[in-house]
């Protein structure tokens, strides 16, 4: 009888710690106000790192496009005058003109596939990501004209863990940092250096992994070499035509650990779009 | 002996319960993957809603604006044929023509104060806000010229609670869901008419309960009795120079609740604008 009492009395106190355990929770997942306190914990808890570049004209962007243009639509002198005389209807406007593909930009699978998806079939949610940063940038320094391989994410791997299904993979390569004035690396036989993501890289990256995005700072998804031989934009041919996404001309990936941080891709959600310029931005552990 | 070995025994169960409870977490509270937890748990656990109209030439915008205009900058058949024949190389790509202030969009303080903020002083963390609704969709039914007064703030927080500082306060009046061909409501005399904020509203929110923005389905934020009025745009005016954001034309308010949900305000980051077309979803619980 004693013993029955002694191992009842054990259950009760374990399962009363276990319970204590359980609800020792922050205040995060109180039923009411639980998103709100949420995200005040994420704004002191962690860090809100921006990855994309402002857009005027100088910003960097595919040299097949041209610079934005900012026009005047509404002066402040002009609408006090033409609107009442009324300081309350003094106000300024512009008119802006650009490629889907300025800046910092989202590629959606139509760009180079007939049939792919466009912006607008994008729910909101699908557009944030676990974020996983390959960090190439040492190599890159050696040779603007590196090639991400398969290796690189295989060594990757090895020392971070498995690159998880619907991650948004980037490329480090530092390249954002580089002056504006020859962002392409451009050489005197007029040849642009720049680095890329290797074919098998990609290949494996969708086929073995399923990830759902890839970002890199440059302009494009193949090496300058890759696309300016008779293979030509193989992999941002072969990104697309997977369905995949891939965003361009992002900035900040130093900032950005391996793994464990998350990604939004947001942009004004054009109808029939295949890419437009986006605010791109990570949050990570501080 | 064996009371001081039982009371040992008890504790030692004790904690080790309470440590297993502490350990059962989602994998979201584990230090390593914490966020790529978190993320999954929004996913899952909470409904995102999309509160930005579509871009595309029929997109509601205030009259003072053409609409936008997208052209083919690249085509398929002409990348095909220019960029050496190979499929890898064809692509599509359009260039954009719009107001800054183009369907949903926000204003930055600058829009109307000559020495307000522009659009890239903003930092990432500063576009996303706890969210409040207040919902008068039932008195726009009965009167498109309704305006939201500081009684029906009052009227809110007495059912509701009181509206935190920095918080987004969104005007739900149902106007998005008013046909496209006469958005404005306009009347035989040529007279819009939709409804806005009252002015003593906005001061009490701004002066009392220190919001960072207000948001609205209209084309503005003063309603078009008020603003074809001697008064002008008198809210709008106030709003932005007090340094608060303005968005305009959001959509599907009525699938917020009051409170407890969480808004992004998301757009490119232009370079000194005082505004631009947005992205804006929120977070609530299911």
């Amino acid at each position: 009888m004693k013993k029955y009492f002694l191992a009842i009395a054990f259950l009760v106190v374990a399962v009363a710690g276990l319970t204590i355990g359980l609800f020792i929770q922050p205040a995060a997942h109180d039923k009411n106000d639980g998103l709100w306190g949420e995200l005040a914990k994420w704004k002191t808890d962690y860090t809100w790192v921006e990855l994309s570049w402002e857009v005027n004209p100088q910003t960097p962007h595919w040299k097949g496009f041209d610079p934005l243009t900012v026009t005047p639509k509404y002066t402040f002198e002009g609408t006090f005058k033409d609107f009442g005389e009324t300081e309350n209807n003094a106000f300024a406007a512009f008119l802006y003109t650009l490629p889907g593909q300025y800046g910092t930009h989202t590629d959606f699978p139509g760009h180079f596939d007939r049939k792919g998806r466009l912006s607008n079939s994008y729910h909101i949610k699908e557009l944030a990501f676990p974020l996983v940063v390959i960090d190439k940038s040492a190599a890159v320094a050696g040779n603007p004209d590196y090639v991400l391989s398969k290796q690189d994410v295989l060594d990757f791997e090895a020392a971070h863990g498995k690159i998880p299904a619907d991650a948004f993979v980037a490329f480090r390569s530092d390249w954002s940092k580089r002056p504006l004035d020859n962002f392409e690396a451009t050489d005197a036989d007029g040849n642009a250096h720049y680095p890329g993501w290797d074919i098998e890289a990609l290949q494996f990256l969708v086929q073995e992994r399923n990830i759902a995005a890839i970002g890199h700072e440059t302009p494009d998804t193949d090496s300058a070499n890759v696309s300016n031989s008779d293979a030509g934009m193989i992999g941002e041919n072969y990104i697309l035509n997977q369905g995949r996404l891939n965003v361009e001309l992002l900035k900040n990936l130093d900032q950005l650990p391996a793994t464990g941080a998350i990604i939004f891709v947001t942009l004004p959600n054009i109808t029939d779009g295949n890419g437009f310029t986006s605010r791109v931005f990570a949050i990570r552990p501080t």
